[in-house]
């Protein structure tokens, strides 16, 4: 066998994935890699009573074939939440039920890019979305996040540049590096993007994990049809859902239907049902809060230990909601070699490397603080720190 | 807004989908349009106790992110029925569970197709595959269908001509056709395809809905690692829940993993848990068993009609398997003009051009008898009766 493969899968990036895998099997080992949230905080029984309902209820549906766009009153429940939290008013005619908001990228890479297309991104940016942009071999143009939020010099300079068909984004406690746009951000952001025909695409699977602070305004409250919004349950019901959803104009939507069907049909309709069935019988709000105060408690460990251990010269994120911290290291050293320290000491994470494109030997690394306790938190800091000690006293001397 | 889609985006192939669908709306409409499985054959009260079950014993890992290659007992149930149905002896590592087997396509095509690429289809093909695959923009050739199987001929001179990278078939109970590849068309096929570095892809999602004669050997047996096998749980247990698989050898497995990834990162996991303890403990082939059953009967109370009510001059495969029949007026008369005429006596089906690749107004049909009972179908097959007299008598006069 001799398979001829696409020309973008010979030229993927490396994600360091199974080096971190081989640690992480280790069962001494302490985990900041993944972004899994608590599953302490899953709402089991309220699942498990709302699919006993779906299915005595209305099984021979929920089991069926149904339509590519996703349950009416579940894509009904996300339109008035758009209204209801965040003042943006969006028919159900507008949202399209996804595989996970990843199935999102995938969807909107399908009906937007040619080979060679303009695609701005973050830099840092989503590793999902480099790799799911990557399939349709794009050029991608990272623009540096500041402490505030995007460069807007610089992306002013890139839309002139490159003209560029999108701009994928998360404003919300970014992925990976805990970034939120502040509010003159967004309104400078959004004024220069007016003048283009660039898409900004609002990626926000935190926006509803803010813990500091208060809620800012969505990017589509500037620029209208110009942004699509991609969001998820995987973070405020569970993740092996896999549902989240994309919010589009109906110019857009149109497409995005065709290419869902060439993809998969339809998502899940099973689970569709059942979380709009729990949705509809429990409070979602204060089950939202509950994980909010279980965030902000365990960012808070996490921070602290930090501030305990690490030596003076790393520089970390103080995030106001989502669940991932962004460290850096001083210039010149690079995280892929204090992962190997910090293997030692049975502690992971995610080398930075992964969140840039074609950039090697970064010196910044995500970590993640939803999947411990305190004392895993407080003793996995312990060790990272040492392993910064180790690792830069071998370095700088 | 000014959207500047994908050029696929802008050349894909209208479905005819709306036009059904308007029709479909009427509830005095009897549908022969769809695939969908009948649902008093979906197994509820055993589904529900197996979502009880792995809710109560281990709704936390059930509800969290999991393998990108999906839950590995149902990857070695899977392997095992292979092993068990068909002789077929695979590793579970070489199996991945997709979001239905139309997810499958999408990966195929992800990895394989760069624009302009060669690919085999079935003349009539799979509509889905057809949109999957245009994605990628490859050059679609279509091999005629016989009776017994594929053109052998013509498939011979398309591998020279054009060294396609795949091959994509149906050969049980082809959708849409009915048409299942005789041993000796198998048996030529792969003596064929032997030479050639083409990869089969072998669609099955029929494959255990057998209810006339023996099953014939998977193309796998003669053409081994040359071969990806593609396979569902949408017939045999649910679709609503969304579960297909993919089997393919390590070295495309590999591949495939990453454009899942990038897809959707994995199958829901909740489904993948549930069916999993669904089979484990109900008896899966009695229940298959009744599902072949009552396709038998449908499909026969549907051959039975036709033989009453249509005009000699209409040819109609007798599957003996899977739930579609494929009808073929005279010639030079058009399926999509009959379906005016049908759509005025309330009954809808499928007009052979969804099927072809830049051919319009083709004599075929595509009959699906699974959604209907024994006096929907007689109903329903009267009334298309009628209106192939209407439209036969207005056009051949």
């Amino acid at each position: 066998m001799n398979p001829r493969f696409a020309d973008w899968v010979n030229n993927v990036q490396e994600t360091f994935v199974r080096e971190i895998l081989k640690v992480a099997a280790n069962p001494q080992a302490i985990s900041f890699a993944w972004g899994f949230p608590n599953p302490s905080s899953f709402p089991i029984q309220e699942l498990q009573n709302a699919a006993q309902k779906v299915l005595s209820e209305n099984g021979r549906s929920a089991l069926q074939y149904s339509s590519a766009q996703g349950h009416l009153p579940l894509r009904q429940y996300i339109a008035n939440r758009y209204l209801e939290k965040k003042g943006i008013k969006v028919d159900p005619g507008e949202i399209l039920i996804t595989s996970g908001s990843q199935q999102g990228l995938d969807l909107i890479g399908k009906i937007f890019l040619n080979k060679g297309d303009n695609v701005l991104i973050e830099r840092p940016a989503y590793v999902g979305a480099i790799l799911a942009f990557s399939v349709f071999e794009p050029q991608l143009r990272s623009i540096p996040l500041l402490d505030d939020g995007i460069d807007t010099g610089l992306l002013n300079e890139a839309l002139k540049e490159y003209n560029p068909k999108l701009f994928y984004a998360v404003p919300n406690f970014q992925n990976p590096s805990g970034i939120t746009y502040t509010r003159e951000n967004r309104e400078k952001t959004a004024e220069i993007l007016e003048n283009h025909d660039t898409i900004f695409i609002e990626d926000d699977p935190y926006g509803e994990l803010r813990f500091i602070g208060q809620d800012l305004p969505s990017m589509k409250t500037y620029l209208a049809d110009n942004v699509i919004l991609l969001g998820s349950f995987s973070k405020t019901v569970a993740p092996g859902l896999r549902l989240g959803w994309i919010c589009a104009p109906p110019q857009i939507m149109e497409k995005l239907l065709i290419a869902k069907q060439g993809s998969d049909m339809l998502t899940n309709y099973f689970s569709q049902c059942v979380v709009h069935q729990y949705l509809m019988d429990n409070d979602a709000d204060s089950h939202i809060e509950g994980i909010r105060a279980l965030l902000k408690e365990q960012r808070d460990f996490m921070l602290s230990a930090i501030d305990e251990h690490f030596p003076e010269e790393i520089e970390i994120t103080r995030p106001e909601g989502g669940i991932f911290l962004w460290s850096t290291l001083p210039e010149g050293l690079s995280s892929v070699e204090l992962f190997s320290y910090a293997a030692k000491e049975n502690v992971i994470f995610v080398p930075g490397d992964a969140f840039y494109v074609n950039m090697k030997n970064t010196n910044t690394l995500r970590l993640n603080y939803t999947g411990s306790n305190e004392e895993t938190i407080k003793e996995g800091i312990k060790r990272l720190a040492k392993a910064i000690n180790q690792f830069m006293s071998d370095k700088i001397i």
